[in-house]
């Protein structure tokens, strides 16, 4: 591979040897990106975009904060890998800098890779601890992608994993498409709650182990809970014995304006919270489970029979403390709460009102969904075609933005400033306007 | 946390704040590594010990080699991280340098965090290419702890990964304790495909995915199949239809004297590979399956539904490109073979003909089992407490030991000299005397 990379040679060669995600492998159109900075990235000739991805909602801290990147080239000289089982300082340090941002109550952290096996290992804390064996979710949601290999391992380790079917979804609520004929956020709430409690109910509350849920549900469409939605599922677990998993792999650490989302509803605690992304900004893969006392404790005498080689994984670790020191001194969480509601806010209800294709914006923090619709009264999706469009367009104009179905996802780095918003606002709104 | 650490201050922190792998919480007694050079571990009060472990089998070449540290600082400073989604040079070249090593016929790479979702992708990809849904794997085998984040996954990424059942384990050869009455290797070697075609038959070898398996059973007890086995195997395969994955994830890259531990077996091509570990050491998690160009070439126009955020990590991809480079330039590889063949498979077997309670040494390359019995005649396991003297014992002589069940795994890095691997069997030496 030459070093006079252009955009096109390097996504040749991603083309030739690289097998991607979620893809078509013949409609792959990568872009090739050389290096980035705070809000910016930069391809291979010289073009500068504002990412207002933060690629798969992660770089919440933006791109190549010296001060993580410091961080990971100390370790890497100390001692770059070591296994779970041994001590280390920079993973102590990190689990307790986590346990700081955690509400009241919690104790221990288990590390992971990523967030789907943060979410394994709060489902087998769920499962070990309740003696059931259900899971409830909501049918929008995206918890990860694993599901396979513990049945596949043939020996003992296998034996207290094997629950792989047991899974049950219900509705949460969503009033722009809601499931429940309600008109109202309140109504929404309403039968949205009592939807879930007729789903215990059939299935057998003695069953259920744990009901899991995005504290925000993100990639499925940023669905904001109406007022009273998570107390009322608390409630029902409380009720029920059953545990609580808030899932923040997302929305966690600053996503929405606070360093948890769940610390936006009063008075819920969760009995398990998992976390990825954020909590380094993905400079190095990381995630975990942050367990409450009782299921720690629970712990303390009995096997818990789940584990990877990488877990605490010391760079990820270097990079977890110096990204949540360098979240504090800078103001990031801050940032995010008055950028979202006194720019974001107000510039995308603006969009929403100028755009006959919007179909709605909702959002907290530095985090949004634009739903695009071609008949706003029948609620009609974009199509893939018209989303590529959009795509397209955006890349062109110098952003980098984040498509999910027919949204689009607004979630810049944390350490955006209000003109940057105000840039990416201009470039959404000429963009919509090509679909007036 | 203070800066003057001790090993008792370290394992302290580490205890109050992190939930640890595959334990009884309030049972550990956690090691303190400060940093760590080559073959050797320095704790927090200046001992050094021999890494004899390789931590989980994946530091292959060593802690802290200059080369690859210096590669994971430049790739931090250049860019950290980027979404899968995005062409990334290095990325590219971690694939090519990655598919040169795999046996002809392969062609493309899809990169995962670790082991565990490494054999979920392969798994997935020969469930969709058959259209199949049953996995066939050995009951003395361990493929990873990942088993179902999809199917608390609510959206439609969930629909072509519902298969956590449908797996179907089988005994593979073991002739020290064998399943099939056998006494002689080529016995167990026909009994045990004779039993695997049973299975198949019997299960529908319509309804058959994939089989899977450890190129070398590690974890289980490195069990080095007989001559032949691999081959019926495989032709078992072919005369059913069913993709047969390998899974190199402990064994690949060097660990057993050549660059993929298939390549033992002459005239065996899998139809897809997983890996891990040793492709960059685990200096930065990642993983991935190699596949094979039929395998890919189906993909090329039907949607792959399996991704993960840090599919393909920047960092992670440094540390490949230069771990293999590293790996060349020194023969590593060649210093496996040969030590293994010459100094370490002599020198165990002297431990065995000496040492009453070592009921059988076995391996390959630098990838060797010791199999402590309390009684020969009855092949009677060693208990738990003997076995954690054993690692006390060889702890307190500088060695740091990988114990599992009743064995020493012998996995030292592939550096590993002359005068370290006589050091080491010394230490072994020592330590089963005390059990004479
Ligand atoms: C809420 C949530 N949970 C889990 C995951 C899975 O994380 P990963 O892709 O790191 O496995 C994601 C990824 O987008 C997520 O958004
Ligand atoms: C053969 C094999 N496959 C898969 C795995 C799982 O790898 P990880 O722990 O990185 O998930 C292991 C781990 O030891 C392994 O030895």
């Amino acid at each position: 591979m030459s070093t006079q990379e252009t955009n096109q040679s390097v996504a040749n060669n991603d083309l030739d040897y690289v097998f991607h995600s979620w893809s078509v492998q013949n409609q792959l159109k990568p872009m090739a990106f050389k290096t980035g900075k705070g809000c910016y990235l930069e391809d291979f000739e010289g073009k500068q975009y504002l990412d207002f991805s933060s690629q798969l909602v992660n770089t919440n801290i933006g791109h190549q904060h010296p001060k993580v990147v410091a961080a990971i080239m100390e370790q890497a000289q100390l001692l770059a890998t070591i296994a779970p089982a041994h001590a280390n300082k920079t993973r102590a340090l990190a689990a307790k800098k986590i346990l700081e941002i955690a509400p009241k109550g919690f104790k221990k952290v288990f590390f992971t890779n990523a967030g789907a096996d943060a979410v394994e290992n709060a489902i087998r804390m769920a499962r070990l601890y309740t003696g059931r064996r259900k899971v409830l979710s909501t049918y929008r949601s995206y918890h990860g992608n694993t599901g396979t290999a513990i049945n596949a391992t043939g020996e003992a380790r296998r034996f207290n994993n094997e629950y792989a079917q047991d899974h049950i979804h219900f509705f949460g609520p969503y009033l722009y498409r809601s499931e429940f004929w309600s008109s109202t956020e309140t109504e929404e709430c309403q039968r949205a709650l009592h939807h879930l409690r007729r789903i215990i109910e059939c299935e057998n509350p003695a069953s259920i182990a744990c009901i899991i849920l995005e504290s925000l549900p993100g990639s499925a469409g940023i669905m904001v809970p109406p007022a009273g939605y998570m107390q009322g599922v608390r409630q029902l677990c409380d009720e029920f014995g059953i545990m609580l998993i808030l899932d923040e792999v997302m929305v966690g650490f600053g996503r929405t304006g606070k360093w948890l989302t769940l610390e936006h509803y009063e008075g819920v605690t969760p009995d398990l919270i998992t976390f990825a992304k954020g909590v380094n900004s993905g400079y190095v893969p990381a995630g975990g489970v942050i367990i409450s006392e009782k299921i720690s404790d629970y712990f303390d005498d009995k096997i818990f029979p789940g584990g990877l080689t990488y877990s605490g994984h010391p760079l990820a670790m270097a990079a977890i403390v110096a990204t949540i020191d360098a979240m504090r001194e800078e103001g990031m969480v801050e940032n995010a709460a008055r950028l979202g509601a006194e720019v974001l806010n107000p510039g995308l209800k603006a969009l929403a009102a100028k755009h006959r294709v919007v179909g709605e914006v909702r959002g907290l923090g530095l985090f949004w969904a634009i739903e695009l619709v071609s008949d706003s009264e029948k609620k009609t999706k974009f199509t893939a075609a018209d989303m590529n469009k959009v795509k397209q367009l955006c890349m062109e104009k110098g952003l980098v933005p984040f498509i999910a179905e027919n949204r689009i996802h607004v979630a810049p780095p944390l350490i955006v400033t209000e003109a940057e918003v105000q840039k990416a606002l201009a470039i959404y709104d000429e963009v919509l306007s090509v679909f007036a």
